[in-house]
């Protein structure tokens, strides 16, 4: 089956993913990380997933609120079904105008939750995500793995006032689960996925991430 | 890529689905049938597509009037990942404790809609549509392909109350390409679907449908 979005030949842009469990930061980091390149003058879309569209917004919805229970591999399917759509609507245009893109979770929380924390690396769901991946075919330059001790992020999030969505109210075995899946994914590709220790304060946090995006804009010629 | 739902093993029941473009009577013949079934005894499953569970009636709703407008690939997962949970939780179930599942709309709907109203037989469209045909793996044992002149459906439709979907407001020439994507399908599984004259009254229609599902009956042994 070929792929639909040969996304390489007009990537002008940088495309970079934040990563991990539940309470590690990611959403923050991500927000300091385009404030400071927007502050040295690179255009930036900030995005998360699910979501980045109308539809995608729509199902982020469904998927966390939404109460329907859906089959495991349904949901992969509808978490594919919306990063296509951002993908072809909003990622692809912003890294071919030579945007830096930050996209706060991405293809790997699909393989960390739904093939390794629901599914326990179970060989249908990866296979079904592994082709949907080569279908999408729009990877991330670089990943940032933020990762902490599991007793610290459960603290985190029970001190959030929002309401908690259906994996954050999983029980600590499932978290377990994920956090081995990016263990996983990181020593399958050890170049993409960056790890990072998300347990020292939020501007600790943000300098590990900066050192190594300057390092890549260097690289990239940006 | 291995297939989830090998359904053939534990198939005790009859899978007909009911197919073709809008206003045909598609629902009408489908209640009638489980009417009749039901009549004489047999136990019946009637269901729809998109839909059949809470979550896949959430996307029904999404898709057809979420405006949200998805990419035409996404719109394909979206309605795979209907089907997925359909077929998990509700017809392969169904089908296990002898059930005859009447379903109105099934896959033939997104190949003739997605795979050729939309993408005009794009062959990554056709691609992908097969792929997850693959992974879902539970095929009608018979299908009605309802046709009739596009002249007449549109008068059918023009005089309905309720408010349109999205595909009902679609413009002639994505309807002929429908139908044109029901023929294709016809020739290349002849066995398996079953062209029905759907302009005749309801009751000759109707006559015409269960004088084959009759036929099926004797064949399955039922």
């Amino acid at each position: 089956m070929a792929s639909v979005n040969n996304i390489s030949k007009d990537r002008k842009g940088l495309f970079i993913t934040l990563e991990g469990g539940e309470g590690v930061g990611k959403s923050t980091q991500s927000r300091l990380l385009a404030e400071t390149l927007e502050k040295s003058g690179f255009k930036v879309y900030l995005t998360r997933e699910p979501g980045g569209t109308k539809g995608a917004e729509q199902l982020r919805e469904l998927l966390l609120f939404g109460g329907a229970n859906f089959s495991c591999y349904s949901e992969i399917l509808l978490h594919m079904a919306a990063r296509l759509d951002h993908v072809e609507k909003m990622i692809r245009p912003a890294l071919a105008e030579g945007k830096i893109v930050i996209c706060d979770r991405y293809h790997d929380s699909t393989l960390a939750y739904q093939g390794f924390g629901i599914k326990g690396g179970d060989k249908d769901a990866l296979a079904l995500i592994e082709t949907l991946r080569c279908f999408i075919n729009c990877e991330a330059d670089a990943t940032f793995w933020l990762d902490m001790a599991l007793e610290k992020t459960q603290e985190r999030l029970s001190k959030r006032g929002n309401p908690k969505d259906c994996y954050e109210r999983q029980e600590i075995s499932f978290h377990e689960r994920v956090k081995q899946g990016f263990e996983r994914i990181y020593q399958a590709e050890p170049k993409r996925i960056i790890p990072i220790d998300a347990s020292p304060c939020e501007e600790d946090v943000q300098e590990q991430i900066y050192h190594h995006v300057k390092a890549l804009l260097v690289r990239k010629k940006m």
